[in-house]
């Protein structure tokens, strides 16, 4: 039967392999790139291979850079006695982007996930764990996301670190500012209660 | 501001020049690259640059191939009476999956979009043009997409290739297979009554 010439079918083959990238997104990336400029293409593999030649995960909170410690790591201006743990690099830009926090972070790569055979050992919460006293943690702020795998993620990681004095907080959850009560769901609304803080 | 090391936002960068990745899915995707294996992270570089390198576009039809004529033009076994026209090459395999057509074909490489600035002399409409005659084509099959801009290019086709002495169609339009008529659009339905076929 007619199929794709080999190296086109190779390459949907590879890209397949990215979470959330089907069949068919996989077929219209690869055909996409074979009608762009070579030049263009080009670029992006090379950037592939560079991203990967030049970049490590920070041999202390796991973000990505180009050093052994990363930049917020050995930031001398931030606040040494918090770490806000996140689920991907990622996530430390958007906090970064609010300008409102200041500590320390640490990178979970991932969440835990049965289904998906994610264990604690598959996550960075050993390193986590030894921080604590090192760096003289007082607050570990969890940001997990408000998922199921995200809350079993921050509820691990408590029962983990309680008793071992610090502070453990985990980011509010509710309403998202803009939104209109109709069109939230129950469960944010109920999160939104649970969570009420006192007008001052 | 912090912000991603350089080679990790060029590659979100170089993401995010394919059409139908946002940033948010470039980060995910560049960070998904990050933490996997370094040799499985090459062979999409290489998949990449394999399939630019080996891959033209068949002289004939516009067909992605590793030769200079595709394997359906230089085929003895296809029917050389009738080319469908489609958009894209993977449309080709769709079609050929049905094991239906059994005729040659002719990828426009996209649709007309005054919007995108896509005119006639974007498309491969001409060297289209230029098979009729040699080729003694009796039927041209227009098997472009039923959206505006895959309407607007199977008219454009057809008033341009009308009085040429060949039979030109159009793939049928109406309720796709297991559809419930509760559930389909209105359009879908005027469509498949303006198209309906004598029982035999």
């Amino acid at each position: 039967m007619y199929d794709f010439t080999n190296p086109v079918a190779n390459l949907i083959n590879e890209l397949r392999k990215i979470p959330g990238i089907g069949t068919k997104s996989a077929q219209r990336i690869a055909f996409h790139l074979l009608k762009t400029d070579k030049d263009r293409v080009m670029a992006l593999a090379n950037a592939i291979s560079n991203a990967m030649e030049k970049t490590r995960f920070c041999r202390i909170c796991n973000n990505i850079t180009e050093l052994d410690v990363c930049e917020i790591c050995s930031g001398s201006d931030r606040d040494n006695k918090k770490i806000c743990v996140v689920e991907e690099p990622f996530n430390i830009l958007s906090i970064e982007r609010t300008g409102l926090y200041r500590g320390k972070y640490h990178v979970l790569a991932g969440n835990l996930s049965p289904v998906r055979g994610v264990g604690p050992d598959e996550l960075k919460i050993d390193s986590l764990e030894r921080r604590l006293g090192p760096e003289g943690i007082e607050e570990v702020i969890i940001a997990t996301s408000p998922t199921i795998e995200g809350n079993a993620t921050a509820i691990f990681i408590y029962d983990l670190l309680k008793g071992r004095g610090v502070k453990i907080t985990r980011i509010a959850m509710g309403l998202p500012i803009g939104a209109d009560l109709d069109y939230v769901d129950s469960v944010t609304i109920a999160k939104s209660f649970e969570g009420r803080v006192e007008f001052k």
